[in-house]
């Protein structure tokens, strides 16, 4: 299997991409550096309406996850308590729950710890010492970003398309952003959090999960630069693997991965429900808001689920 | 053991706080129904510094549960593959992971099917119909809340009070909350979210869980009606019990969890790491923020983690 | 929905399989009782060649669930500890696992407690206080069984049948376990474990568990009256539903589980894989044997995996 | 830290008891080769009353884990469904039900992947590439051993000693072992299976599982060599640690378990709850029985639940 470094495209956007040392060697967040307070202060003023959207699927066992991506299950959650009279017969009555879930199986962020290439993970850090069995991620862990939070845009390219839903196998180019970009009437900036618009979601809202899962619509791997050029903070998209699937250049998988999460330090979001915010967008002609998308901070933890939350 | 309705001082404040019915038979949501366009934007207005600060304790082993709440279980962390070339060796290496953890173990929101009394949850439902052990929370699930996102206000009754952190044991009555809204030198008002301060948490902190959890200080049964009179959206504080515990009344168990979610059906936020956002306004003069804090959307949960964000 | 005591077929034998009361109003464990002392030495007795057979699947991801039974999850392995030299470099390093699973997933024992008609339980107990969320059984829990040890009788209705596999969909009949014990040269006798063949396990041994799920030959609801007659202490098979489904009457669901657990108290194994010593039995044409099969003692369990143990 | 290749004493025994080539350069199970259907056979010839006892302690939330050992959860049990009519109203209803634990919390094998030095498990493989954290044990996995049964013997060296409970911080040593063997009035042969009792779970069954972890009795690292002179299939005992703890060499920790894992192949079994045996085999005085002992198959467990069932 050749390695994403045989390929002379990868290792040139690589080269270009690449932020290690760019905040220092002790950096473990990458490009969330970019959000400034100014930025936070301006996305903030973006809100008009008030209305508030959750980028959210639910999280139940009939999840996106249909069994393809080893281990990574859908949440089972189970009561431990139920009407349970702890205090005594008439007392007032408890239910309790729990869970267990891939941190990965929803709506999710990919922490910088998800992915490695040639033993490295984000910032030059060997992969095999910052990854542990024990404690997780050492470096770059999940509970590292914070309070992920600033304007978001979105980028509707199935919009600017012309179609409900990109074709499965849609490679999204950094053309199409530029056609996404149009219709936003926004320009891309710094510190900005990219959400990414394909439509494939409506497949698995459809109750077809297998069909969202493969084949798929996604990034192509010239897109890195694209937001690279541009200092985005973070990208999420409404689609299982991110980037398109299967993947544009035969043998060189997950190389948006590589190049986000290794070369730039730019974490990604999966499987976000963009079909309400795409509609209020549409309506009013706005596609840029205030976005919260913190993490659940998982010590350790190389992805996890989020309530990404539009303000417009 | 006698029940909540079976006290004369429960009873009354019961009357007194009840919302069942006023946003009509089918609502499942209580006091969120408070927030509205306006105050989100009037949220979004208070926003001058651009600070973010998390209020969520990380998710860990070593969390706040000692044992004590039967089946409340601390995060499990496991990594499901780790540094995996599932593609063949030199490719791309994953990393995955999974978690077990009680839906409230840590920083989380009751939801409103939490506890019922009477057989009753919020809106007069029978609590052994509307809580099942296959689906969890038929009404009332964590999963129908949505976008928590509006005015915040810090009321840190342990400053008002003049200490670091109040004692074990202190219970924190409407008094005390007029006090420290006399430091926040605002007025809460309808749809406002409110978190109350009394620094336990301190002590998980420090190290000593056992000391955090048991006994502890907390809201009064009185303080619902102090909410209420206010038209409060949500309250949350930094203990493990939210209410003071021991209980005030002998033989009375959890009677603001009673009043709060079944006669008010206002959610209670647990275990949220207050110091550096009283830190942060003890400093600027300013206690309220906007304040994202979105429950994870688990469809039948009676409780779920948020990470709760302020900015200022 | 038709109860199960709405079918005339039904009632007339529960009543003359009923068990309850037979060995006190506080027993828990049914037929188990029919296993002796004496019995158990027999047992020992039938041992010949020292030959030892496992009959438990693997227990693994890739299980036999295909997601068709809600919540009942395949095993979900996880390391915790990898190699970790926990008492500093060089020094012994540990691993170590964990498991998330449902207790009915892979080859198990169903408790006494897994089913209920008409709000009853074996030995009259009433369903809804004999089952709770917290607790789970509180009367007939898995953990009561203990060691379940005794003579086994292999039962291949398949080959006496004269097919490797029987149909998907036949009905195995008290004629079908006439012809097997024809085969085997034994008679069963009182507190005799029961294993009945159909070779259904061989599709999900050569890879399709869907097919192997369902449909799927099995149990008539005839035969708890067979095993009635001769006093059999349990009754294991080699398919997933272990009766036959889709079922023999048209609207009475699980009449075979209603009769041996609740109207018999009598266990019932699942998913046993059977294959290995069928052609063992063939071979020296003995099917009796030794066989230890004990459930994990899960307290409050309704159900437990178990490792089934031949000793020829 | 020093290596336990460092000690000279580890070194002479490792050297004595090594077992690597021994039953091929592909064998996975060790001393368990050492079964023979012939000893089975004797083992099945050993049954006399027929009694049986379970050594497994139950299984759940308050079992032996104090949270000592990281990651190692008790059981957490908790219901997916509950007298569910999964069919409609009236029909049979089921339960269902799902635990999360860790496969060594209650009383378990440890698998020969359970631990390595200087990088190796059992018969001399690398353990970086044996063990691996998306597929477990690639070698050596818990599912390899299958139906583990066969002659059992209980060497009580408490009783042996004269004492119920041995005192924390004993270490049994081979003279405690010829001792016990001595009151057992049989000779340990080739293929047994050996339990020695310090009486130590007395402590978890009293109720202070602190007390049971640590300090504890157990086995010393000379014990080995005398295992191994006999040619003994497994040892189990019932404590948490298996050999005494603290180690009785500064610095050098888990001695036990290196020699028996890594260098004999021999498993080792814990938290096995010897009591009604020991008390059944002083009554009777006969210490040798038909042990059935199969860990449940987790296919890449580096240790498993079990539960043994003696048979006399």
């Amino acid at each position: 299997m050749p390695a994403p470094a045989d390929f002379e495209a990868f290792r040139e956007i690589a080269e270009q991409v690449n932020n290690w040392g760019r905040w220092g060697d002790d950096d473990e967040i990458g490009t969330l550096n970019l959000i400034t307070p100014e930025g936070v202060r301006e996305a903030a003023a973006t809100v008009r309406s008030g209305r508030r959207l959750s980028l959210a699927l639910p999280l139940q066992q009939q999840g996106v996850q249909s069994g393809l991506i080893p281990g990574r299950t859908n949440p089972l959650h189970t009561m431990t308590a139920l009407n349970w009279e702890m205090f005594g017969p008439g007392a007032v009555a408890t239910s309790d729950d729990t869970v267990t879930m891939g941190l990965q199986a929803a709506t999710h962020w990919d922490g910088l710890g998800h992915v490695s290439h040639g033993n490295r993970i984000y910032n030059n850090r060997p992969a095999d010492a910052a990854l542990t069995a024990h404690e997780g991620a050492l470096r770059s862990g999940i509970e590292k970003p914070g309070p992920v939070l600033g304007r978001g845009v979105l980028l509707d390219v199935a919009r600017a398309r012309g179609v409900g839903r990109l074709p499965p196998g849609h490679v999204v180019t950094p053309d199409d952003l530029d056609a996404a970009q149009e219709l936003a009437r926004t320009r891309v900036r710094a510190g900005d959090i990219v959400l990414v618009r394909t439509g494939q979601i409506q497949l698995y809202l459809g109750g077809d999960r297998e069909a969202y899962a493969f084949p798929s619509p996604g990034l192509s791997l010239h897109t890195p630069a694209w937001f690279h050029a541009r200092d985005v903070a973070a990208v999420a998209d409404d689609t299982l693997t991110f980037e398109v699937f299967p993947p544009e250049i035969d043998g060189l998988f997950l190389p948006v991965h590589a190049l986000d999460l290794v070369e730039m330090g730019m974490m990604q979001g999966q499987n976000w429900n963009l079909e309400a915010l795409a509609a209020d967008c549409a309506e009013d002609g706005r596609y840029a808001f205030l976005l919260s998308a913190p993490p659940e901070p998982f010590t350790g933890g190389v992805g996890a689920p989020v309530v990404p939350v539009a303000v417009k």
